[in-house]
């Protein structure tokens, strides 16, 4: 086991009802909140309603900024620094999910920095304070509830760029509290709810998939958590109403990302970056990327740790052993998963997703190399992509 | 899964060395700090030597209050609290296992009240504010050293008085922080680790056996939480030199008790109300009284969750299914487990802790009544002991 700092976790509220003590939460943090959503489905759906009423119970003043959209872009996070600071609110409270999350965190480190947010995504500057932010969660899948990343599209130069905003004190935008109301997702579309499935499914993969070997525990949590995100997720798809179910993806889906699985370990980031190149290129929703990239990642790299993906198969997907030939059961892990992405209707090749080949170097090229299992090469990459075709 | 509030965690700094880093992590407190210890074993050791060091380094000054014994005594605490009060200390930090964490929280509520620290066990009191307190931790099994648990012998009555100390917000009395160096456990007998094994195991064991039905995701978190227990305390207890053993079962130890594997379930804390009467009348290591209580409570009340206890034995102990019995099964994963205790050097039964039956009937009427699983009774516990007699 590696050497770890695992940092505070932000307080979870978990279970029904619970967006109603969304104003005791926010009081001891000050009497100015800024409410902070994404498209106005929480205003149909009588959310943002109940919220506001929790706030102005405990004497609450909201300021309400709304229409955050899939990869949040700078310049609209702009618009909430300019309006914290004018406003000079204590708190922001996000309702919603990653984007209006991530967005939020955004807020908070610009609204307490005179100089330009994007700073801190470009390494000039480290960021270490911010306003304390909270979070009322409806999609389980970024887990950025109760993580330190913000993910941030800087659509102000010639071209965006998608960046993670890195703060020196992890904690400083970690939600202070997280409200996790499963009810909150039975709205959620199939498509919605099977992109969360992957996403934290990748959070969880991503850690796995280690060359540090003496990692027994997080090996097992994260088998835990897999089990259940695949055992739930397949259910969740059937019976979008179905309260056990979706709380279990949902406190999975924070647990996932809140980096106790990463404790001691290397990840292997790999097939995020790899997706990353896609997603910015195409118009593929990030979920839907992961369901493409991963099992052709897994196809070109399980043979640098065999036992690993051996394993993998055998723990998660009861693939029956085969001590002669841990490279087939590797391989049908592989398959098992790839059936699984299936069966909640995501794309598995760039064919089925009308992808086409004809840009697979310059992304080879273009994409950051990470990797834990096998450092990735622009050669890797190129080669990941044709097995990606399908 | 039912609702819950998931309090901050402490932040865990992992692996070699850390101790070194004790004064960086106690500054932001402040420049006295309180440095409570035990037998003074962490001064043969150099341990002592080490952290005074790294507290100097940073200018902070050292009030040093030695001596914890094992269940640590109110009259003792006392002293500390005194202590505290007159040199003014903003920090106390607890260099030790449970009974030295334990007795620091107590100092670190009595610091800031100014009637009986008492008061606080028998809820004559909330607490509401406490000194902020560090840990370096030495053995692995009560994972005091993140929670909120205090753990303290009354010794100023007529007869002792063991109690927990109960806080209104769990956060206060919460260490910020926990340095987790395995190496530090390395010189541990093989019966003092036996028994944080048995300790770790039981705080997992009360919270899987629920009546509570839908808790997949901590059903698997707790599975492998014991998972790693049972394999890396295998190790250890024959090789206690083995680092990656060690990382390991201090890593699993401080999770299994800090309340994640909790969430959502309702607890079974009966076989450790039950144990505390044998501990409290007859000369026995907590560790050691569980491993005889833990056998025959299971035997007493698998028949009110035979599903349960049948998943247990399938999971956690691999015994093959067998769905024409499930009882079998359940029977059969009891078994393992006490053969489990026995491998690790632990009485599986009174007989051989020669502890005699002469008393079952006022210890079971004394006893705490608990129970999820099985609410017990008086009659409940009686047959408890006897099954426990061997």
């Amino acid at each position: 086991m590696e050497n770890f700092v695992y940092d505070k976790s932000t307080k979870i509220i978990f279970g029904r009802d619970t967006e109603k003590i969304a104003g005791k939460e926010v009081k001891p943090f000050g009497s100015k909140v800024m409410l902070h959503y994404g498209s106005g489905s929480i205003k149909k759906s009588g959310l943002f309603d109940r919220v506001v009423k929790s706030l102005n119970d405990e004497g609450i003043e909201v300021i309400e900024f709304g229409g955050v959209k899939p990869n949040p872009t700078l310049s609209f996070a702009k618009q909430g620094i300019k309006l914290a600071k004018k406003e000079n609110v204590d708190f922001i409270l996000a309702v919603g999910g990653g984007s209006v999350i991530d967005s939020a965190k955004c807020i908070a480190l610009g609204a307490l920095y005179d100089r330009d947010v994007w700073d801190f995504a470009e390494r000039k500057a480290v960021a270490k304070d911010a306003l304390p932010i909270g979070v009322i969660l409806t999609i389980p899948a970024t887990g950025s509830e109760s993580n330190h990343y913000s993910v941030i599209t800087n659509d102000e130069g010639p071209y965006p760029l998608k960046r993670d905003i890195i703060v020196e004190n992890n904690v400083v935008i970690k939600p202070q509290f997280a409200i996790l109301n499963p009810e909150l997702s039975f709205t959620l579309s199939s498509f919605q709810t099977a992109c969360g499935i992957s996403d934290i499914l990748a959070h969880t993969m991503e850690r796995y998939f280690t060359s540090v070997n003496d990692v027994d525990f997080t090996d097992r949590l994260c088998e835990a958590t897999m089990k259940t995100v695949i055992r739930n997720g397949l259910i969740v798809i059937q019976e979008p109403d179905n309260y056990s179910a979706r709380a279990e993806l949902m406190w999975a889906g924070s647990v996932a990302h809140n980096n106790l699985l990463g404790t001691g370990r290397a990840p292997d980031f790999a097939s995020h970056m790899i997706e990353h190149e896609l997603s910015a290129i195409y118009d593929i929703a990030h979920g839907a990327g992961l369901t493409i990239i991963f099992p052709a990642w897994m196809k070109h790299v399980y043979k640098y740790n065999v036992p690993r993906f051996a394993q993998f198969a055998a723990r998660v997907w009861s693939v029956d052993d085969n001590f002669y030939s841990m490279e087939s059961m590797a391989l049908e892990g592989i398959k098992k998963l790839t059936d699984f992405y299936r069966e909640i209707g995501l794309p598995v090749s760039l064919k089925e997703a009308k992808i086409p080949a004809d840009r697979f170097k310059e992304m080879a090229e273009k994409a950051v190399k990470l990797g834990s299992i096998k450092k990735m090469t622009t050669e890797d990459i190129y080669e990941i992509y044709n097995l990606a075709v399908g």
